[in-house]
């Protein structure tokens, strides 16, 4: 089952060559990302709330593929499928489309990571206090529904 | 004594439109406010070691006027004068130009804060733990070199 | 009439103070002047088939304050009034509200422009070729519904 | 012969979680192989006064991997190498260090494109016409330096 989101490119998004700029996709395939775990009930950042089994999950590695231009108020399809589940690692493959064409392609990894006990609390110091932690199985299952 | 910087137009500033970006222009005045400070010996950012007198600048108003296109590659001479310091505030004005042009001017208003003694520990929530405190003396000193 | 849209904030809105990036509304604020054209079927920038009537709006003026910071995830109301409408420029004010406090409300001033008739074919030097023109009533009378 | 070039994190390259966010490598990277070409004496983008021979490089591939988190006011060292030149695409590897530390590495895939004769003239179908072409021989030679 393959997560899908659109959204219209914003003229931000564009470079003076007049076309979407390369590293806009990075942006994009994050907040698919993103709002695939919202779809799932996973929180995407840890809160006050949280406590100290507040998961976080920083990137390690992100690709992208660029097949053709995509430009200022093209509306853009972008699917995300979980590409594989490692045992502290999950890795997410993107498409972006406009109507049926392929525009890019993408591959992002984040490892899930624990907010460390003794981590400070100033600002600007968070990932300082990041622990690499196993995926929890509920959340295993629940990204497995889109793999 | 007006202080001033400079910058080349990187690609990522530019849009379809072939120009840099209205909205790049303020991350660049915020980049020559924080290089003013760093010159002033003014800590930019509180850190870890700075202990509870340390001191942030969060912005309350940003605004500029565009005058001339600005392209990919030019460089632009920023000059930032400090034009006016209240008792806890301080308001930044800026000129980019390229050769003599004038391109664009804009103005900041950052306010003098602390962080508040029982601020939330969790990322993204620093903002809620500022206080609003006067400008001590000897920064009130130092930025007047630049009034 | 007052137009609004939302948008969640996305994480690279954020920044290392844990709040939306200052120059981060502006981008918002230009999304939302394309969403509001897009309604009234102005056509927000123009297309090789458009032809010499094209029109285009850059922007000459900028300006936002910020009243309460938003942050990661926050759903985001913007509000759109033409503010002013000159014979060859339009004033937008914008109003950001989550839930119903006031975040941020911002200005912005955009020139109706035609391509001008000789102007170089080259990326990069549209800007070069933009001539100011009067804004044709149909307009006018468009925006005029949300004045 | 290894590129390398410097910059300061600016304050809108941070996020959330207090780093520099992984989209913002790309743009360094981009502004990195451009100061690289540009210390070859090989135009970035083409100009007016180009003409039919101007060359440009538009990105098929990049991709980046993150070892370590890069804060506000890091100063990171990118050095650039040219990693392969084939007939008509040159990719380039990028590390980024802090003193000795490495922070990430990436690379780039850019393809060498001519102006196509009968391009539209109209802002934003710049990249529709771009024909791939074989990197000449003199920008090849300069490119070699660097590899």
């Amino acid at each position: 089952m393959t997560f899908s989101t659109q959204r219209r490119v914003e003229f931000r998004d564009t470079d003076a060559a007049g076309i979407v700029h390369f590293s806009a996709f990075f942006p994009m395939m994050e907040a698919a990302e993103h709002e695939l775990l919202r779809s799932l009930g996973i929180p995407v950042y840890p809160t006050p709330a949280a406590g100290p089994e507040a998961l976080t999950w920083p990137r390690v590695a992100a690709s992208c593929d660029y097949v053709a231009a995509a430009r200022f108020e093209d509306i853009l399809r972008i699917s995300v499928e979980v590409a594989k589940i490692g045992s502290t690692s999950v890795q997410y493959s993107f498409r972006f489309t406009r109507d049926d064409q392929l525009v890019a392609q993408g591959r992002m990894t984040s490892v899930c990571c624990r907010l460390a006990a003794g981590r400070s609390s100033s600002p600007g110091q968070f990932s300082g206090g990041l622990e690499k932690t196993p995926i929890p199985d509920a959340i295993r299952d629940l990204l497995a529904k889109h793999s």
